[in-house]
């Protein structure tokens, strides 16, 4: 028996789109002698797809594609996920299924058992669990088919589960697991994966084929690493992360424990780059965009986004505009005028004093000689989001937020102004691991220029100010915050943990009155386990630590 | 044996504040003579607390302020709503509860069963649903506890669940049902809610206390109209509709069917009027703010919103800035000073001509020539955003937002421009039940000017502009918008319906490429059964019917 895993990359809605990888994949695969080819979770309209599943127009879609996908299943078996109809009138209308389709028709169907609702997963919303459970034989052997989360509960361990699909499955002696996923990027995720392969493996004595969706939907990264393990629980071969790859393997030697080519090295920070690059590239070309604009202030965040950018879209692609102030230093144009070329963007020049002395005349006579605050520093920071607009809408560019994790917790950034753009690129990247980044970027040769670095970061909104003014230093800040964010620890754990209760408790309170901020701030690209955006819901209106 | 019901308005986080307000409940049904208090689900914390429950400090607040109720309740019951810990290791960590506190001590602990997972509701994310039933007896009478859903499954004929909670109690022979509910407004509800109530007390024969969460949190909005309902299916009495109540009930009469006061009437305009003014005065209130400002086109959205605002906070609370641009009418300036002066606001007149024609002089440089187009109608949107947002900074006035749902639905608004504000007051209300909401606000008195009713719309952001000449007919655009997002029915059902194709293509199309704005847009006010925000999910990056 020969399997193949098609690591794809669907468009969520895209069912022509989808549906043509799909069936080029196939015809790959049979080109290659594979008996069996498997796709990803929900791989015919994508995952997540959020809300579209209660359009019953979707469902028929769905449906069509596996209909399509049938025709091409005569001499081969076809693995893929799709939403299906319960025809059962108690529960949700839906379940997320696993469907075996064989000598033109769906010969099995698995229903997704575990449904996680949880951080950014909302399957409970949709689908109704699975109440029985088989396998399906194909040229005499026998396979159980797993969902995703299915396999996340090994023994019943997993505190949120009462149930362990692959339990349910044994009885029947299956000789192979086979399980497809739509299994998010955070940078830990890889190895956590591996590890719960690797138990699922060693608990049953059998091989595991996993096949995971690849790239970006808005702000979730899909990394790939399809898995093939052996009984034994060791990785025969891991596809790449972050493309599109389609391989295709012998049972025999995986069922036997050989080893294979083995698993690829991965470092956290090359990792976060990588995924990041990917959110990028398929944010713009899943809609159908080409050029981004970013504004370069001279500091570390807009120099890594650029950096990211021009990674992703091309040099020729990205463009920067810097838009001194009044109070921008002379090392903020300078810094960013050799990023650009560095870099190799466009860039262009664009002084905003004439549009902050215009507003500044407009609304002063209104404010009856109150001093300067924080109205005249927004003012600066919206005339240059107004700036970057103005060209976003005339040229056809798509402006990408700069703001870093760090700032979007503790709203240190204009609504607006600097908070503007259609993606936040490393609105989940901590002020600290951007400069890691930034040292990842550099690590053949210098693209962000030394100084951007090594100064002291600056919003420049007046004279001589210094982010250290209003905000801890940022190894202290990221330390309270990815407790309080990633750990949702309180106020009592993390002063247990060292830091002085004034600064948490201060911290704190900037994080939660901030929200307001957030929700009207770009979808962010998540790295990390918890990131600002559909995984993290806050209310705005609450008293707690605020 | 006498019942309190209290419809607090609880905020959420906010232990001191609602355990106050609880303790001064207990004090007033005490002097009242009553046995027992009932207040709403999650009362303790306020619903709905979203990821707060994630964090285990929030929780042991929770389980203070309920060992702070039982101290009180030595000679009185308390039922009320907190989310408690499961003990269980298996399954998730909490359960959504009803505790029945006396004698110092939780007698009984009911654990939600049906939890409401679709539009605006998330608590599969959160809560353990519970595995067992009982009543509890005091001072001779057996008392069900439910929590709202609960009792949404009227002998299992609702298709989403498949256990009825009251069928697992009634072989213990209660005599009374009590459901402690958060059940947010929509203009339908408090129908709805007395049918379910009404089947429920039918098929059990046995009264219901009703005791549902009034105010607003951030978007949805909670309209109280807690109800008493004789075992007939009467009506027997209904606390008011968006303002706290407390008031006592003798058993007797209602379990003998007898008539009470009954129900109150209520006009669907005037519902979702009451609904936008408490969501207004509670974000406010709430937030600890008070003063707001919008912009006044002399069209009818900034109209009605600012009419609503001055009902809700008063009229003393609310400045309107008039920013007449040089493709502004005459009678835009003219209708929105009368609006002022008619509500009694305080106006500013603010031309943005200089800030335009700055803005114009910075960028033109770089767009080689190329003609007018949106890129110029933007900038004059956005400064009046800038203008607004520095008069909020400056003075502390708060920005409403004046962008109706049918705009919303289809994108036709600037983002960072008029989709500036804290709070969307009217984005879940179409353009044709604007027009209601004004002949309602017009009742007594012309309030808004004859003439911005009258006029045909305009975003007046080039010569002679109309809405119509980009949109279909607001007539004909809400039903295709309704049907699709509200009924979500698809191209083919709404053309079925009679919309022709390429209308119904082209606003389907709108709706989806500019999911892309609503996520960067304030929060919306909720008065329909699908409003923009929490409870409509949907992917920016997809190419489902886009």
């Amino acid at each position: 028996m020969r399997i193949a895993l098609a690591q794809i990359n669907s468009i969520i809605g895209d069912f022509e789109g989808n549906l043509a990888n799909m069936l080029r994949a196939v015809e790959q695969a049979r080109v290659g002698g594979a008996d069996l080819i498997c796709f990803p979770e929900l791989a015919v309209c994508g995952y997540p797809p959020q809300d579209f599943l209660e359009f019953p127009d979707f469902i028929r879609r769905c449906q069509a594609s596996v209909d399509a996908l049938c025709t091409v299943s005569a001499d081969i078996a076809i693995v893929v996920g799709a939403p299906v109809l319960n025809p059962v009138v108690e529960g949700k209308d839906l379940f997320n299924a696993a469907l075996f389709l064989a000598e033109g028709a769906v010969r099995h169907v698995h229903h997704k058992a575990l449904l996680p609702t949880y951080d950014i997963f909302d399957e409970y919303r949709y689908f109704e669990p699975a109440s029985s459970f088989g396998v399906v034989e194909w040229r005499g052997v026998r396979i159980a088919l797993t969902v995703c989360e299915d396999i996340w509960n090994v023994g019943n361990e997993n505190p949120l589960y009462t149930i362990c699909p692959l339990d349910e499955m044994m009885p029947l002696s299956p000789d192979l697991i086979i399980n497809l996923s739509a299994s998010p990027f955070s940078w830990d995720q890889a190895r956590a994966r591996k590890e719960v392969l690797r138990a699922n493996t060693r608990r049953y004595g059998l091989p595991m084929f996993y096949v995971n969706q690849v790239g970006a939907q808005t702000e979730l990264i899909f990394d790939g690493g399809s898995l093939v393990m052996t009984p034994d629980g060791q990785v025969y071969e891991e596809l790449p992360y972050f493309e599109t790859s389609l391989r295709i393997f012998d049972l025999a030697p995986v069922s036997a424990c050989s080893r294979g080519q083995g698993e690829q090295q991965a470092d956290r920070i090359a990792l976060i780059h990588d995924a990041l690059v990917l959110g990028l590239r398929d944010y713009f070309g899943k809609l159908g965009l080409r050029q981004a604009i970013l504004g370069l202030s001279g500091g570390i965040d807009s120099a890594v986004t650029a950096a990211l950018a021009a990674a992703a879209l091309g040099s020729e692609s990205v463009t920067g505009l810097l838009l001194p102030s009044r109070y921008s230093s002379d090392h903020s144009v300078a810094d960013a005028r050799r990023l650009a070329e560095n870099l190799g963007i466009r860039h262009h020049i664009l002084p905003i004093e004439p549009g902050y002395r215009a507003l500044l005349d407009m609304v002063e006579p209104f404010f009856e000689n109150r001093p300067f605050d924080v109205t005249e520093e927004n003012i600066q920071a919206r005339i240059r989001g107004l700036s970057l607009m103005a060209f976003s809408n005339k040229l056809g560019l798509i402006l990408l937020n700069t703001t870093n994790k760090s700032e979007m917790a503790v709203g240190y950034g204009t609504l607006y102004g600097d908070l503007c753009g259609g993606l936040s690129v490393i609105g989940d990247v901590y002020k600290t691991e951007v400069y890691e980044l930034a040292a990842y970027i550099n690590r053949n040769r210098e693209i962000i220029p030394a100084n951007t670095i090594r100064k002291p970061p600056s919003a420049e909104l007046r004279p001589d100010q210094k982010d250290s003014d209003s905000l801890p230093e940022y190894a202290e800040l990221d330390a309270v915050l990815q407790g309080y964010i990633e750990e949702r620890l309180g106020p009592r754990e993390l002063i247990a943990r060292g830091h002085e209760e004034a600064l948490v408790r201060r911290v704190l309170r900037l994080v939660n009155t901030n929200e307001f901020k957030r929700h009207q701030t770009a979808p962010v690209l998540r790295v990390s386990p918890k990131a600002f955006g559909m995984g993290r819901r806050i209310p705005i209106v609450a008293r707690y630590l605020g």
